[in-house]
């Protein structure tokens, strides 16, 4: 296959063809969908964090003049479970509510604003609970148990405990040259994805239900809507609709909105569209675990690390979603990049009274990595040596073991994003500068800040069963080429990536490959679109399927003698003379990764099949006065392994970067009693172009991943991981004193500026 | 694969799983189809049969209010052709029209009032040219040459010429005992499909292009589509909506339809609806071919045929379509199923300045069965042979030769079809009793008819790529099945058949088998729904796709040790099983026809893979005074293999029977100067259930075709093609005279009496 004769189509910066449409307006989202007969829905949700549902009158409602329907949980024909990993969350609640805006009925009206109107007049009696708000408090004795399904948790409100233990942590701290240690809090962060939750659930022939959702992981809703209408698999089918974004958000929420409207629908006989607004959206919806973690790092006075022991707390909310998921990823991540031959991991999951929180770009890892990078800064600012060198003692080279006790032997570029990003950044010199900028006057104070991250591509060994994709492909008689896949673009370029492959495999222009929009009833199970895998293991199937069709295409130009460097222009006769002869042109490709492991007593294993490397610089400038921290450049180095599409990988890592500045800079979500404080963009503040300088800097180090396509692993998530903790171990290098707590706000900056 | 334990789901009565959504008014047709933004159209047509166009003005109709884009034929990115077999026929005319409602232009507007109004505001400025209005005439020398490119025309106005030339039919007839002879014409037949042409064309993400049409062949309106819009094949799809009958009426006309909407929907970007009303559909749309055949046959005393010698002509109308198929059809049906060493054929079709005609159910077919069963009761009647013996001495059996010296071996039902025909009615008895009541009053004669037909199933060897098709099939997780194909449901109950093959191998209950509709992008080309071949061809395709899926399932089976015969109860466990291993849970089936072929020069050849035959029985009751002739009692006997579903097929018998009835006794379009002159049901009259009796009495013969799925043929078009005749030849029995030419309406019929 190969073809030196031509250019080849991997790395370049192929143009997304997806940007047409949605440049143009065209595509198609959730609310842009229209049906015939179709209603809207508005849901009633619980005003309270906790309360028992005594009586729910929807008479009122029902008797409103273009309300069709008002469903309740005795309508819905299957279970009343939203089903993610564990069975704890109703699609309806009917006899408690857990947290403020959970659903307890839906309406179904000629128009939304009817339907809205309507679900104010559903009157619901509730005598009120009491409320567990924090984690913390949570664990404690004397808490209410709040969880709803006690037999799914681990104790009490402890959703989940899991641990790592390797080497012998007690030893390696007792014998430390240093020991460091730190107490490191995360917040809320809210994807703030352009478009919001929506769905549009349409019955379909042969009693099947169709849901157009904008979701990222099709196949969790098609189980989550057979599940609550008690269908077989076949007859749900999930279609993906241009989705305006997702960053997590998208993965396990849509699995409620679409059962909702899919309840509504089946109730109605009529297809129903479910739209959330902004307010509703952000407060109801997941948002990143708010954490404590807790800290302490052992290493010999050469900055070497001998151990760590950490203790992971997430904040879960009422219903245990993907917590199990995210807190398994906390746990794997907890020691960063880094050789650590003695290791103790304590993470735990926990309910409140709060929104279910859930999947977000890092997945439980940005809460270990904000800590670990804090450490082996604190490390080397004790034992007097330079930041980057630290890390280059302690990161991992090809042949080392992870925390986890996995060899990692293929694809290591950990060390190499670190030398690329010193390089990049000028490491030496601009501390320099940046010292000499700080003596210059008092009213600045610039720092430099840096972070190197791990991140199992993919869903590992928690999850096996879930790493695998299909593609489904076609030559059609004129050489063009159709492809289908079962995880989506939502915005990151998974669509130019996958025709990219298959038109370098089959030597076809990418205009002639058409890609359909993911349909669960198109592929199989291809997992979800989540743990930036969609490239790797589609791009698996997708080359895969079109090795396939090559092989028939070469046959057949065997046959009539086209010589095989003349493929590609000889396509649409290859093609026609295959049709004539009626042969198959159709194939399907199938992927999924190399094994893993992962042994819950021990939390060890080979628990990611491969792993992609970051390292991150950041230079902030604090405005002492108001304690505003502002980015004056950035660096971002990244090993994904071979970079299908350097345009939109760097784009990738520039929204990644712009998302960590936010995350640790300015986005925060007070709760009280339960209650989140924010209902929009106007007290929910999000980065914006100002806010990332020109935006990152971008190097990448392409360690090809054997097992990849063309040696691409994934990259999604990786820039928000590490940029975060360059961010905040800038503020802490401009600041001179230790950040214990997300967001850097100006209010939390003057804070360390007093403290110092 | 063998369940003994099992009941088996072949020949069984599996109600349809399609019939509820239609029941219930849930079936979404195309014009239930809503876009967003959707536009609808209105054509501008031709009021004339022949004219040059001079030009086209549409500024007053683009300035209506509602009116988004009136698009002419400058308009159209691509071809300005309509591929079907030859292109001849412009999507849009624009420089001269060929028969009345030829498309000119086509309007967008907000509503289809505005897009109608508007269209009669564009101004076409005509010159009338000499119009050739019948078949006969075309062909004289004088006759103007009307055919759009004379390259594509065998001459003149000749569209196409075929031949069928074995044995010596010149000896045959000179040695003959005896020689019948007789002219015999057949008039236009509307399809009279529920629902009318209608297709919504939506411009996809990507540059693609989606149409949903009421179609039968989405493969072929693919090409066409792509051809006009200058797209590749994979950024053209088309989406079959629920199809409210067809019949052959949906084969090609969709292809020029679906074009049109999709030039509207490329010049506005936005979805455009085009959906024909009644009027317009039966005027501008294709039908049977009128056609007019010459037929003598040679026999010896005995009844034994020796040769026939046929001249047949078709008239084609203004464009070729599918009239080369069709005209194929009837030269290779014209000697129906009868052993006749000695054949010469003469088929031509002819272009007039009239709609052109298409495909409808029995293809060519019906205008040779009316004169050879004409023939064959004329050699009874002159040699005092019975009218059951004289075919039983003539039938094709196992090891004879058809016309085109085609060795038949497998599944050859003709006789036993003719044997339980005669049973059923009790021929004899009947002709007694028959005896009985015509000589008992003067007021009303009745009559016993008898037609014996073959039928090539699939498209054979005039387009032996056409016959293949492909299946694309997964198993869920819980063990329930997807399936899509790319043959249709028109009501003929492929679905079913569908499902029911895939539910027999996997051991699934019928519920769980879930059928897509049929989109272009998801299976290969799989040729059209015509030529009753869905079931055979798209059967083996699921067939062949269900037992890779089942040899997965088995090979788990035996993994986890589960019995063979505990597969269909286990079926869950064994899917989940797959599931969490990561096996691929996808296969794609895909079928070809045995080879066939066909050599123009002689018109001799394997023509077909397989034949379907019948015999149909048919008593008349013809009133003296009004000559209308009415349905006393039908027997309908099929070899189509194995039956698969019971229910369905004798639906398929009964229907076509109808369509026959309608076909021989009242469908009449009276055509001048090219001009059709009926506008609807009320002009146009079709038979209603009071003009079938009780519908026919039908019995299957079912002679199982080894490369059929579980032995099946086809059955579509069969019933039809009998009936009419059946239906003929017992008014000429009840008449005492021979009938030359259809409908036999009560005019004909006091003719045919007056002639006696």
């Amino acid at each position: 296959m190969e073809r030196k004769d031509r250019k080849t189509l991997i790395g370049a910066g192929v143009a997304r063809p997806d940007a047409i449409d949605k440049v143009r307006g065209e595509a198609r989202f959730a609310d842009d969908i229209v049906f015939p007969g179709m209603l809207h829905a508005a849901v009633v949700r619980s005003p309270h964090p906790h309360a028992r549902v005594l009586k729910i009158d929807v008479g009122e409602a029902e008797s409103c003049p273009d309300v069709r329907a008002v469903a309740t949980a005795q309508d819905i024909p299957g279970a009343n479970m939203v089903h993610v990993i564990f069975d704890d969350q109703p699609a309806l609640a009917s006899d408690v509510v857990r947290y403020v805006g959970e659903p307890v009925a839906i309406v179904a009206a000629l128009t939304r604003r009817a339907a809205t109107e309507a679900a104010r007049r559903v009157r619901v009696d509730y005598e009120e609970l009491p409320v567990v708000d924090h984690p913390e408090k949570a664990l404690e004795e004397v808490s209410p148990v709040i969880v709803a399904d006690p037999d799914a948790a681990e104790s009490g409100n402890l959703f989940d405990k899991m641990v790592l233990r390797k080497g012998d942590t007690e030893a390696a701290f007792s014998q430390a040259d240093i020991v460091v240690e730190g107490t490191y809090e995360t917040g809320y962060q809210e994807h703030a994805y352009l478009e919001p939750q929506g769905a549009v659930a349409v019955p379909e022939g042969l009693g099947g239900m169709a849901v157009y959702a904008s979701a990222q992981c099709p196949f969790y809703v098609q189980n989550a809507v057979a599940r609550v209408l008690d269908l077989p698999l076949s007859k749900v089918r999930i279609i993906q609709s241009s989705t305006g974004g997702a960053f997590g958000g998208k993965e396990d929420v849509p699995s409620l909105i679409c059962s909702l409207a899919a309840i509504a629908a089946t109730k109605v006989r009529r297809p129903v569209k479910l739209i959330l607004d902004r307010a509703e959206d952000i407060l109801t919806t997941s948002k990143r675990h708010p954490s404590i973690v807790r800290y302490r790092t052992a290493a010999k006075t050469d900055g070497t690390v001998l151990g760590i022991d950490v203790d992971v707390i997430l904040n879960a909310g009422a219903y245990q979603t993907l917590s199990s998921a995210v807190l398994w990823r906390s746990l794997c991540t907890a020691a960063g990049p880094y050789r650590v031959p003695h290791v103790k991991v304590d993470a735990r999951s926990v309910a409140t009274n709060t929104v279910p929180n859930g999947a977000f770009r890092g997945f439980g890892s940005p809460q270990v990595i904000f800590p670990h990078e804090s450490q082996m800064d604190l490390l080397a600012e004790k034992l007097g040596i330079d930041r980057v060198e630290i890390r280059r003692r302690n990161l991992l080279r090809s042949g080392d073991v992870t925390s986890t006790d996995q060899p990692v032997v293929d694809s290591v570029g950990a060390l190499e994003t670190l030398e690329m990003a010193a390089d990049m950044t000028k490491w030496s010199d601009r501390l320099a500068s940046i010292s000499a900028f700080n003596a210059s006057q008092s009213e600045h104070r610039r720092g430099l800040g840096i972070a190197s991250v791990i991140y199992g591509v993919g869903l590992g060994g928690k999850a096996p069963y879930l790493d695998k994709a299909g593609a489904s492909m076609k030559l059609e008689a004129d050489g063009s080429v159709t492809l289908a896949v079962g995880t989506v673009e939502m915005g990151q370029g998974l669509t130019t990536a996958m025709i990219q492959i298959a038109a370098e495999v089959l030597g076809v222009p990418v205009g002639r490959v058409q890609m359909s929009p993911v349909d669960t009833s198109r592929v199989p199970d291809s997992g979800p679109t989540v743990a930036s895998r969609g490239t790797m293991m589609s791009g698996l199937a997708v080359l895969n399927a079109a090795k396939k069709l090559r092989e028939r295409i070469e046959a057949v130009a065997e046959r009539i003698e086209v010589p095989l460097d003349e493929i590609p222009d000889r396509m649409a006769d290859l093609a026609q003379a295959m049709w004539r002869e009626n042969e198959d042109l159709a194939v399907e490709g199938w992927a999924k990764t190399e094994p893993v492991d992962w042994d819950p007593k021990t939390g060890r294993g080979n628990v990611y099949a491969v792993y992609a490397y970051a390292t991150h610089v950041a230079e902030v400038e604090v405005d002492v006065r108001t304690g505003e921290a502002c980015i004056v450049d950035f660096n971002a180095v990244h090993d994904s392994g071979t970079i299908l599409n350097r345009t939109l990988a760097t784009g990738q890592v520039q929204g990644g970067v712009a998302q960590g500045v936010g995350f640790a800079l300015m986005e925060e979500i007070p709760q009280r009693d339960g209650r989140l404080m924010v209902n929009g963009f106007t007290t929910y503040r999000i980065p914006t172009i100002q806010d990332v300088a020109d935006g990152a800097h971008v190097g990448f180090v392409e360690a090809p991943y054997a097992a990849g396509p063309f040696g691409a692993k994934g990259i999604g998530e990786v820039p928000l991981m590490a940029s975060h903790a360059a961010v905040a171990r800038a503020v802490a290098h401009a600041v001179g004193a230790e950040p214990g707590a997300y967001p850097l706000s100006p209010e939390r900056v003057r804070g360390l500026l007093k403290a110092v």
